[in-house]
């Protein structure tokens, strides 16, 4: 992207269809697209594929993987990839005491389920669970492909998440673990995100349990980037690395494509495969319509750093820790194991997110390393973790290429803008994670999106029918979902205010009795 | 900007400074620094100067301000270029009853701050007082050039403008104007609104009274985009029109800027004078700070859509009306008379704004201009208002070159990145109304960051000292600024609540007194 060449008159390549951007989505759009016999570009703004999922590798540590990583049962469509690939899957080790760290105090308990890992106090738990059981309820009302339709949309896209809180959590324990875990989810604060919103994205995440463990159940050995990667060789030189487009001219059913490079493409149909913020960094002719250029202002990326800490040995393990913690004190929200699955490169991988990444996100690497290494000697207790070997991180929020680590929508915006999610603007149509239905924001959501988009092409061109556009994955064989049984007790017991009620009404008995008793005895 | 030009190499453009954006404040930057001896260009995107003021001309109408329009006392330093190039300005012709049309009810009054307009309820207009009251005091707590270093900013950003309602208003009508208000100032509803950045907005404006009256009191004789013309004129050929900036590339204290026509500029600062959200169309090498770019995808424009309807006669000033309404019924939520002050052209201007602009702005301009009509017609009650002779309009969310009306920001944006505002980047520096301390999103700030921005480059030029960036305006003498008398009986009367506790400890008192006078009695 020197200077001059911008200057330097290139040929004009001619295609049938453009994809912009080599993440995950983009290329399942391509991939489809070029089994279905036509010819596509997949123009890439980085000079690797991937997108938002990146392996870095180096002999120091073999691989990791700095951006999404995780999979689980009930992600089939991402499954199906792996399957297709012949790429292999491993387990997180989770065994080993789970750490929860609030208000300075550490608590280790062996079954990560239990819930005395986050207190003793049994009115603590009463409000967790109701919480917990109000948000899954909330979130089964939306219709997923259309939460703005949910009878209660408007109530709840004009409230925030923290107003949630502040309604329904009466213990400091239940407002913590549910700032706690949008902050580690979304990478923002409670109060920067509309209550709708939140619930949606529960709801495209199959539940909170599932959302919760299943989804972080599996990594790929070798790393994520090898779906894309894999993809990549398959379509050849149609994948144009360092190539961010900078324009898309539309005229007469015929779309032109200009990178910074100074190239241009022709092609019948483009697919945009970014994430939505960075629409604003493609020139559109004739403009984008109101309400996309609306909405594409409104989907803030979530501020996220991982970091990966490396250690002469998983020394934690032989004190019985899992590696996985909870804390409610910075820098480090959540971390987990992430030594390989042989047992080499013993690691912590750690998150950084919210209002904690955007205080470390000026500091040098050098500085944030021992931040987090401090971070892990005090949850753990274990002075130990102040001696890493190796430390590598990635901020997403300074990616320009993906803007951040995914979109979350402030109030109000689902349901004024919604609906302009997956709306195509004349031969341009969109995909990338954020438009999926069904686990949106995550590498499965980024496969539905792109193959999705890539059907409605196909139909724009009378190969496929219009209710060929949506297809449901048949289940994957090898990680089936288990349905997460749910905790009987969890459904039948009472939240504060029930508990409160009911104490009231027994107080109201006794002393009724009290009264007739007396009554008794007087006569 | 046709494609084959792309191509084609330019000679390199050498100067001192680049500006990004022909609105007042990259105007006026560029004028500071010219008439400092500086070589300067401005790179102004769209084919004409102003930005979002933008006068129409046409001889049906003569001109009409489809932006920015509105100055008033205390914007001293638009009133200074009024004097400059010999501007003239009107007062806005008020006589008449003003119109409120809430819940289906007309009211009309004739001194508009009578507040019978609003209700004859004494509580409604108790309760509107005590929010103002609140708004009022709160506004004036914040430290204008830091509202995020306030005592309580932390817990103002952390909630939106809905909730400040939900707390604060006790009457539905309370509500209403509040919600009114800022639909019609921001076009923005109040759930998608910082509590910290409404009041940041209301005391950049200089509180409640001048924002809501003084700020609209004048109009320019020909026109708001004279302004920006006649720095135009001044600058001659250093103004380039259709050149939208795609790139900029800094290195070793020289900036190259690159339009998309292919066009390079070399220079030692840039000043970017484009509202912040399209800063994410600039590709900058090396990439923008991590919170700088965040902040830009924080920072979405408000919905509105500005409407001119003319007739053949002022018929409502016949019938007693000032052209000023307010109403909670759609489509147009705010009114006033926009006839010349020559009395020609008779005509009403109308803000479609927030979920109205995105309901309507699918529409054809003719069903607007229908809509509109119908709407005079209902809440003037008065049919005439069906029979325009005339229509303009402009629908700011769908201009690619401004992104929207004025910049809202979201719970926690403020906070968390309201720092990064005015932060320069390497050789970059940052203007736009939206960077002002005081009236910022009004043309006065747009003067206002231009010079700040123009007076930083020449700080780091070693021209100016540090302490001269910053300077304070002398007041205008031909439109001084009358301090509003603050109503006496405001700042006493008591709010809903403090009325219940005061009949509370009335009655309180009653009984005490009537279980004396019985004891008294008895004994």
């Amino acid at each position: 992207m020197a200077s001059p060449e911008a200057g330097r008159k290139k040929k004009m390549v001619d295609t049938d269809v453009v994809v912009i951007g080599a993440g995950i989505s983009g290329l399942c759009a391509a991939k489809l697209l070029h089994e279905s016999g036509l010819d596509v570009r997949v123009l890439e703004a980085r000079d690797r594929v991937g997108g938002r999922t990146f392996t870095a590798r180096d002999p120091s540590y073999g691989y990791v993987d700095l951006g999404g990583a995780y999979v689980g049962p009930g992600q089939d469509k991402i499954l199906r990839l792996v399957k297709e690939f012949d790429l292999k899957l491993y387990k997180m080790d989770e065994e080993g005491k789970t750490v929860s760290y609030m208000k300075g105090v550490q608590r280790a308990v062996t079954n990560p389920n239990d819930p005395s890992a986050l207190s003793n106090n049994p009115l603590d738990l009463l409000d967790l669970n109701s919480c917990f059981q109000k948000l899954d309820a909330f979130a089964k009302q939306l219709p997923p492909d259309a939460p703005w339709n949910a009878p209660r949309a408007a109530e709840w896209d004009s409230m925030t998440v923290k107003e949630f809180m502040d309604k329904e959590c009466w213990t400091s324990l239940a407002r913590k673990m549910m700032g706690l875990l949008t902050e580690i989810f979304s990478g923002s604060q409670p109060e920067e995100i509309s209550f709708l919103f939140y619930l949606t994205s529960l709801n495209s995440a199959q539940g909170i349990d599932t959302a919760m463990s299943g989804a972080q159940e599996m990594k790929f050995v070798g790393g994520s980037m090898q779906v894309s990667e894999k993809i990549a060789e398959l379509l050849g030189n149609r994948v144009v690395l360092s190539s961010p487009v900078m324009r898309i001219e539309q005229q007469e059913a015929v779309a032109t494509v200009t990178t910074h490079t100074g190239q241009q493409y022709r092609a019948k149909y483009v697919i945009s495969a970014v994430p939505p913020c960075l629409l604003h960094g493609i020139l559109f002719e004739p403009s984008l319509p109101a309400l996309k250029m609306q909405m594409i202002q409104r989907m803030p990326m979530g501020s996220m750093i991982k970091t990966v800490t490396y250690y002469e040995t998983a020394f934690w393990k032989e004190e019985g820790f899992s590696g996985t913690a909870l804390s409610d004190k910075g820098p480090v929200n959540g971390c987990m194991d992430d030594t390989k699955p042989d047992g080499s490169h013993p690691a912590i991988v750690g998150f950084i997110s919210s209002t904690h990444a955007r205080e470390l996100c000026e500091m040098s690497p050098e500085q944030r390393k021992q931040a987090v290494c401090k971070h892990y000697a005090e949850i753990f207790q274990c002075p130990e973790f102040l001696h890493p070997v190796n430390y590598v991180e990635l901020d997403w929020s300074a990616e320009t290429f993906s803007g951040g680590y995914g979109a979350n929508l402030g109030p109000g915006v689902l349901t004024s803008y919604g609906r302009e999610l997956r709306k195509p603007f004349c031969q341009v149509y969109f995909a990338g994670t954020e438009t999926a239905v069904k686990w949106s924001g995550y590498m499965d959501g980024a496969v539905e999106a792109g193959e999705r988009a890539a059907r409605q092409v196909l139909h724009a061109m009378g190969k496929i029918s219009e209710d060929q556009i949506w297809q449901e994955e048949p289940p994957s064989i090898d990680f089936p979902l288990t349905p997460t049984e749910a905790d009987p007790l969890g459904k039948i017991l009472p939240s504060i205010p029930q508990l409160l009620y009911f104490l009231l009404a027994f107080v109201v008995l006794l002393v009724v009795l009290a009264a007739v008793l007396l009554g008794v005895y007087l006569s």
